[in-house]
């Protein structure tokens, strides 16, 4: 299964007046997660949406559980995989943590969408690419 | 049971690409639609703060789930009620429909939060105040 | 001279750890002055783009100045209008108060922009419809 | 002169639906460039204002003009540097680059704080700590 870890830094702007992360935050640091999560495992957004005429993964769910806060200037540890491979879906579990502590765990709940052939501004549900279970792991098909 | 609904309207800038709502922005929006909630029955949370000693209501977990997308000018209706009450704890649930129609529906749960006694900078829960109970609703203790 | 006013109410996600509004969120209101603005004159955005085959108004500069701070449940006056117009520029003039008391003052100079007769990915500055000078007030050509 | 270079990515959440970076957010990496810039000159902000009583570095004025648009996935470049000191106050120049191109330029002028003899809640000007003009250059004092 392929693991992508990036640290990020908390800025002054993520922090609210109580002096930690305003929690949106944490699910913005998911998105990107997940797109550094496939650029890293060798698979380009844009080139993986053009070549099988995707619309994109959009999400269906995402969940976070808090643990611990962090606050500005702290260096957090981000790691994200896929957990779970649906026909047509995919959970990403999102993981943050500081000095080895968890402070952060989420998921997000995406599914591999085509423009509708009836009416292409709709997305209809279509089968992941094979290369994205190859490359992100798991694909026992 | 109290139900605050308010209006907001869906900015330029809450969009992504695709043309619809980056979707940690809809956290943004369950957090102030949590703090209106409050306000509206008659509760300020400073004063709430100050006259119970509380170190405020930090998140424990916060989640939704996307049926259908908003894109800029649209109007959203937004709904925030108390949907369960533990001892020290509450869920606070939000739906945002466009015209009658369910996009996003999440929740956040919430612990009523205390200086710890030990290190007033760490937290340590706390019963929920009974007013906060009272004008939020179903409370039956 | 046409001038729009709305209130917009300071949200704890908006503020920093010193408690006062993180200012590149100035900036964000007065991008969505400068949509209100348009809207409340009667212009909408889609319409004149397509009617008139633009890409919108980018942004040539952004500027603010800051004489007080605002925080969290604060309700600040904001006010738009356009206080200068080229042939193919015009500069909004935005204001921030509170109470009455001016705490921020800024402007955004935007361009009307065509798509460019060689490349469609690049834009061109094309002179401003008279609708807009017209609802907008000031136009003396 | 003392100049911080860093690399910063832009991520999909940063892009609006013209599929550019939405602009406040050059002035959020303004904003933390000038935080970077401090770090890598060795100046640690919380132990500056604990050791020299301030409350900060409140920002008086913020501009930038923007010369061409940054997307999704783009690499920028970001330089800051002080680039005027007044007594109190001082100014930092922003680049951001892409590929050795100019994007945009701003500055912000900040000024060095001290909590109000009269009112602590209230800010007073005060000269800027030597230390900081040394390590941030061109100081001739």
């Amino acid at each position: 299964m392929f693991i992508s870890r990036r640290r990020i830094r908390v800025e002054w702007g993520d922090c609210d007046p109580a002096g930690i992360v305003f929690y949106p935050n944490y699910f913005r640091w998911f998105d990107s997660g997940t797109a550094v999560l496939f650029e890293e495992a060798g698979l380009s957004l844009p080139q993986l949406y053009r070549e099988h005429g995707l619309k994109g993964f959009p999400l269906l769910e995402a969940k976070a559980s808090f643990s611990g806060s962090s606050a500005f200037g702290d260096d957090l540890e981000c790691e994200a995989l896929v957990a779970e491979w649906g026909a047509k879906t995919f959970s990403v579990r999102h993981r943050m943590l500081r000095g080895g502590t968890l402070l952060v765990e989420g998921s997000e709940l995406r599914i591999c969408a085509i423009p509708h052939p009836d009416d292409p501004q709709r997305i209809k549900a279509a089968p992941i690419p094979a290369v994205v279970k190859e490359r992100l792991g798991g694909a026992k098909e």
